[in-house]
């Protein structure tokens, strides 16, 4: 049977490719399960930085990192002073980008699904504020309440109602990055948003994108990373589901929002059977 | 009472502005009148190719032809041999987006609302085809039949249903343009648009325009539009509403689709009172 695939943490057992050695831990694409054949590299990152911890390389340091880095630096354009939202906050990637925007000098708020995280989110992560959207029944008034003036830059990862409402509040030449829409993965049709509108009104830009067009810029990013952990301005949070067996259910919980930060699924411990898949 | 507002040309009576004086012809923000008193030239261009009809300045070389220019060459990045869709394209602006296209190197179809407009586009314009999209139960699969590899650029005019199917059929970093979404303006509540969920799968890019931000490169198109009406390579097509009583009916019949190419509401002829208006 054809395993699921998934971004993991692995360590070479052997290998053919120039590249690789036995012994080397690595990140990128592997099986949800304990050994991996990869007869493909595509991608495979070799980690050379092992001092920090290695489920990471799911996470801040690996594929969610550098899609925040894609997706805020590069596709949202942003400037210093700019008003951020970012939905799902508190995920693999909403945490970073909340993150980097503050440290580039922006107000950011995050939207959450629950009071923890929205706790999270106000004071561990610096984000200015945080709401949790359960518990708004207007999120047009919610956002208007957060940001009286507009928003400039929204990082989209929910898709449906909350976009519809963002765009009743973007500030001319808006930016909406769209690095995911989970609200609408699961529905038979996906709900209609109506505000489209606004952007030509705004003059708004919407603009998908996917990480591995931006692999190439996974060394500069890497870099950056880790400076800023050393550092301490960034802090990064996840949610380890120990052992294969539990994954399924972590799984799931992405969809219903059990997770608190990056889901990791736990396969072994470096040293055993040394890999750790998303 | 205050008149309503239009881009018209007209010639100056009297002009206590510098840059005007009695006898200028000019083109820019005027009333539905017979004389207007402009206290802000913004904008208002003079005209000094008067070897072409001046209803043009409402057209081809005015408002209409900056925004097609602006909005193909500056927001969508034409490359040779993309697939642009211009909706509503025989109108004051899609006409123009269709010829550049064209012009361009692209494979370039409208959609429009009569046999009339289509045969227009097909056999004066250069289109390479066109559909009336008032006879497609199906706007998805019509788009499948003219785009089987799909579509690069959209210049979106319409909004609403056609958005929805064209999200379907974009290419892998296709770019659309939003100038407007007609069929979405006398709606209580906009339609809801459903097929977001393609802006991540393809990395699409929507942007929203406005001419006002553009401008500034109005000589630069001016040039180019003469010289292309000069050499034959680019027709304009207007539809003109004789006398300003007519004018109300002219704009409501925007709407119903009841125009052929740009309409222009001619107040009264150059050389008698010197004013027509959009």
């Amino acid at each position: 049977m054809q395993p699921i695939n998934g971004i993991g943490v692995a360590k070479v057992v052997d290998s053919r490719h120039p590249d690789f050695k036995g012994g080397d831990l690595v990140w990128g694409r592997t099986g949800w399960e304990e050994y991996s054949l990869i007869t493909r590299p595509d991608p495979l990152f070799k980690i050379s930085n092992s001092d920090v911890p290695l489920s990471y390389y799911t996470g801040i340091l690996g594929m969610p990192g550098l899609t925040a880095y894609a997706g805020f630096y590069e596709v949202c354009s942003p400037k210093e002073g700019e008003c951020v939202f970012v939905s799902a906050a508190s995920g693999a990637v909403g945490q970073l980008v909340g993150q980097f925007a503050k440290l580039m000098g922006c107000y950011v708020v995050g939207s959450a699904g629950s009071r923890e995280k929205v706790d999270l989110l106000k004071n561990k992560m610096w984000f200015d504020d945080a709401f949790n959207y359960k518990e708004e029944p207007d999120l047009n008034a919610a956002l208007k309440r957060y940001f009286p003036e507009g928003i400039d830059i929204y990082f989209e990862n929910v898709g449906g109602k909350m976009l519809d409402a963002v765009l009743l509040n973007m500030r001319v030449h808006g930016r909406i990055a769209v690095c995911g829409m989970i609200s609408q993965y699961n529905l038979d049709k996906p709900e209609g948003v109506s505000n489209l509108m606004s952007i030509v009104y705004k003059r708004v830009r919407i603009e998908g994108f996917i990480v591995f067009e931006f692999y190439h810029k996974y060394p500069k990013y890497l870099d950056m990373a880790l400076a800023y952990m050393r550092e301490g301005k960034i802090i990064y949070v996840e949610d380890i589901a120990e052992s294969l067996e539990n994954g399924p259910a972590a799984l799931v919980g992405l969809f219903t929002g059990g997770n608190m930060g990056k889901q990791v699924v736990l396969v072994s411990h470096e040293g055993k059977k040394d890999s750790a898949n998303q």
